[in-house]
Order: structure tokens, then sequence, then C-alpha cells
């Protein structure tokens, strides 16, 4: 029985103390992910406030606000310039940041959400990460909101997220190509268990699909947005017998390992290969030649998850929006019109 | 009179209330960065403060210990990668990173020292910023030690700073270009107020001079560390009537700029000019080609800034600390011989 205001919550605490045979200070320990709890207790006191579907009330805004995000590579092209549209959107409200990288799988290291516990947080962000449903619940019970920026697997339907419109981007990047003239069009997905890659690709299909073209499995490669990914499927692209004219590289990291596969074989960026990326970080322009891409609104995503993360205390209500901001076409100078051969 | 433990401490505490005619609660509200107190007030107990050199006593460690991240560029490619390595070594301690973007000027936005004060960290580093002698003085007075990571502007000499080998790293950069026969080698140098530019352009010289070669002001260029200084330096020195065969961008971000001004003259690296980079940030490997960089060990230098930080509570005699890790010449393919002309 979720608690609906202070005085309920303190009852649940003490029906949770008195179930769990311990007092309501053990309880409080726990809540705050502090020391001084054995594991099978502390295990035990979880599970009752889970049962309970234990809220704690909203505490009154503390001196010194803070605000926890977890980021899948930190330091990539990617996660560091979210992190700094989230810093941005959190400094102009006064709120400091607490910046913790995850593992190579997405998730928070061991500890991190005991950690966050003790920190409490005015809200959690989570940047191409995933939380085990345990660890949602654990924030939920101690009423620490949480939104989630491009998450990685499935997102859980009562947890908010902020993408951008992966599918509509994937159409327009692919159409572009076709518009210059390219019949066969490579694409370097991205993980398989990520909607933003699955929604890219699918666009990339529809374009082609619109267009009389077939999307032919050889031309269909995975990776996991990693620059070396793009240098190694963009190589067996381009010495595929029938090489493809065109390749849409589904993140801007894979569109350099591809400029580099196309440089070690001799190729030209636009003459023999046209190129788009996606995401439009700043790498796109840094490229050589300036990348075509799908813009990205990193800004505006961080903006709307720090503004969304602040309101669910209040309005739990929009727990389940699903934020999807539009994306743009930058033409720059990797793509031109198909040679005539 | 600065306090040397907790009685002494209290006193001054007492001391600096009864001069300023205010209670002790309002110099603690100043002490901890609270609101409720006049800026004519909280300037005169600030004032006392200073006058009375004031240190609070050493709080116990917290429950959930904080450290503070002022950082110049957050998103930049070695902003994000200094961060990420902090955020490491504070992970590996349990030990949570709030991280603050810099304004333009390298110095703190407005509220930032405040905002810190509230959140008692238990240190502050800083990357590539600059802080005022009277800020430096509020984190003194509160007892919270301070580590500069590549300080900008010239460091106070009672700031432990940690940086490279940037003199040495400049020299080795310039050698390697001669001993490939170049003797036309032009820099893009950083911002003069900066001693880590300066230092590499010392090296630079030095090595010129080490060769009997002369260093000429036309060959040498200023910027700021942005891919548009390379470009715009590179295209400059590229068009001069005796161009140079090599450049050394001092950082790896020129070296893209300057990359892309080759490529628009239609030049080829190394074929037509050598680059050398510095930093060896990811970005210098994905390159096409892939390229020569001088390697900055930034997770040694961020690990011994946490380190410092840490130890500074206790020992503070380290605070004369400048500690200078060594770099390392990587040669990748951005490099060749001087053509035969």
């Amino acid at each position: 029985m979720p608690a609906e205001d202070g005085s309920r919550s303190r009852a649940t605490l003490h029906e949770v103390a008195a179930q769990a045979d311990v007092s309501v200070s053990t309880v409080s320990k726990v809540l705050n992910g502090r020391s001084g709890v054995s594991d099978e207790t502390r295990a035990r006191i979880e599970a009752l406030l889970q049962d309970h579907r234990y809220q704690q009330r909203t505490a009154k805004r503390p001196a010194a606000p803070l605000i926890d995000v977890l980021c899948y590579e930190v330091d990539s092209p990617f996660g560091s310039e979210v992190v700094a549209s989230i810093e941005q959107s959190a400094r102009q409200r006064r709120i400091g940041m607490v910046l913790t990288g995850a593992t190579e799988q997405s998730t928070p290291y061991e500890h991190w959400l005991d950690d966050v516990l003790r920190r409490q947080p005015v809200g959690v962000v989570l940047i191409a990460c995933k939380l085990s449903a345990d660890d949602r619940q654990r924030l939920r019970s101690r009423n620490i909101p949480l939104v989630m920026v491009d998450p990685a697997g499935t997102p859980a339907p009562d947890v908010p997220s902020i993408g951008s419109a992966d599918w509509n981007g994937g159409y327009q990047a692919t159409r572009h190509l076709i518009d210059l003239g390219h019949t066969r069009i490579g694409i370097i997905t991205g993980p398989t268990d990520m909607m933003a890659s699955t929604a890219r690709l699918s666009g990339y299909r529809a374009a082609l699909d619109s267009a009389g073209l077939s999307s032919e499995p050889e031309l269909i490669r995975p990776g996991h947005f990693h620059h070396a990914d793009g240098l190694e499927q963009g190589r067996a692209l381009l010495q595929l017998p029938d090489r493809p004219t065109a390749i849409f590289a589904s993140s801007d990291l894979y569109a350099l390992g591809v400029y580099e596969a196309a440089r070690s074989l001799g190729m030209t960026i636009p003459g023999d290969l046209s190129v788009v990326g996606y995401d439009d970080l700043r790498i796109a322009q840094w490229a050589g030649p300036p990348l075509t891409t799908v813009h990205v609104p990193l800004v505006a995503m961080a903006e709307q998850a720090v503004h969304l993360v602040m309101r669910l205390g209040d309005e739990p209500e929009l727990a389940f929006s699903r934020i999807d901001i539009d994306t743009t076409l930058v033409v720059r100078a990797s793509t031109a019109p198909i040679r005539a051969s």
C-alpha cells in the first residue's frame, strides 16, 4: 500500500520494522543506504519494503540539492556531450550533478545504488544505461524519481524516457542518399537490444522500400557504436564484389571508422563513397570532409530530462512519459550524387 | 591565527562573531554557504575570516562523501577524458564526483563557490581553470583542499598542481620532425597565459636550437586549443610563400584542424605535410591518417589529483606539491621523412 502522506508513510515504516523484527532506526538505515546492517537483515527489509510498496514521503528540498547521473562511456563523444548538456540544465537550477560511469554492460557498478541512496539526490538520470527492476524499486521506495535518456535494453513502461525520433532519422538519412541516386546503400547498425538502433534500421528499411529498393542482408552490418566497428564493417562493405556506393553509418563515430576504411582502400569521400552519420556531435564538423549527419537535439533532450526528473516528485503521473524529440538532416560535404560509371 | 584543533577553532568562531557583531550561527551560515545573511554582513564576516586566517577543523568523513570538480569545456575531447579519469579514481574510493562546467574565461560561474560550500565536499579539483585569491581563501577557511590539473593562468604557489612534462613533450615532438629531415616546422601554440602552452613552445624552440635551426616568427601561430584555430592557422601556414613541410599542432584538436586545412588545399598527410599533435586523446587514433602525437598520461594525472586532494586535509605541507608526469611520443601515420623536392 503506497503511502500517500507523511503519517501513513511513518505508519508503514513501523509496520516494516515490526514485521522484520528490527528497530525503526534499522529500517531507516537501510532506506538511507547507511552501513551497520547485516546483508541478511538488509535483504529481508528490502523485500518487505517492496511487498508493502513502501514509499518515503518527499523530503524538503535540501540545502545542497544533487542530481545523480549514470552514463555509459562518460568520455565518448556522445556521452560527454549529453553529460555537458545535463550539467548546464542542472547548473541553471543550482543543482549539483554527481556523475558516475557505468560498466561495459550499461549497468551500474556495485555499490552505486547504495551510494545514491546515501546522497539522497532529488532525482536520477540514466544515459544509455539500464537498471534492474529491484534497483528501480529501491529508488521508488525512497521516492527518488528516475528518468532515462536513450535507454539501453527494453525500457520499463513506468520509467519515463527521453529519446529522439530515431525511425525518422534513419529514414531521412537513407532518403537523402536515395535522392542522390544511390541504390546500393549499406548500413552499420547499433546494438540490437537498444530501441534507438532498431528504430534507425527500421527507418532505413522503410526508405529503401518506399523507393522500390530491396534491403539486402549483406549490406546490413552490426556494431556497438564504436569507431573500430565502423572501420571493420566499413572495410567489409567496401570489399564486397558489388560494393555499396553509400553507407549510412548510424553513429558519427562509425562514420569516422568508415572514413578510415575508405582512406586505407584508396577511396575518396564523397567522390567514391557517400557517408551519412548520426548524432551530429562536434566530431562530425571536425571530420575531413565535414560529415553529413542526422542532428540529434542533445541539448533539448538533456533539458527535458532534468525538467522531468524535477517534476516527477510532485506529478507521479508523468512516469509514463515517453518523449521523442525531432531529428533533422544536416547536409555537409560527405555526400554527393552517384558517379556515372 | 590558524586553528590547530577543535577548541581553538571554536574560540576563533566566537571572536569573529563578536567582532562582526553578529551571532555565532550567522558566522556558521556564512561558513556553510547558507542563505539568510545580507550581502553586507556576509562580506564583513568573510573579511574577518580572512584577517584571522580562520580555519575550520576537519569534519569527520561524511556518510556520502563528494569531490567537487570544476572543468573548462566539459565536453571537449580533453575535458571529457580527464573528467572520466577523475570519476574512475573517485568511484574506486566510493566518493561521488560533482561536475560543474566553467565559463569561457576558465573561471567558475556565479554561485559556484556558494554551492560548493553547501555541499561540503572532501576536496575540490580544477581542470584547466583558475580561481581568485578570495575564492581560494574561502575554501581554505572551510578546510576544503584544492588541487589544480593543468591550471589556467599562473598557479598560486600554495595550491598544488598536477601537469605533464610539457617542455619535454614539445621538445620530443619537434625533435621527431627534425629527425625526419624537416627544417621548416610550424607550431600552433595555446593561450599565452597558460603555463602548459608556454612550456610546449619553449620545448619547440629548444629542439630547433639544438639542431642549429632558427625559430621564425611567421611559423609560430597562436590559438585557444580549438579546432577552428587549427584550421585557420594551418591554412595560413600552408599558404606562406615558403610554407612549412611539418606542423607541430600543440593539441590533437589543432591537428584535426590542420588536417582539414591540408585537405582543402589538396595536400596529403604525410606525403605533403607531416603533423604532430599533443595529448593523445582518442580522436588522435580516429583521425585519417592516425595521428602521431605526444601522449599525456591523463589517467595517472587524474589519479594523482584525487589522491592528493584526499591527503591534503591531513598533510597540509603537500600544498606546495607541483607534480609533472612524463610524456612520450606516439608515432602513428601522420609523419614521414621530408620529400626530396
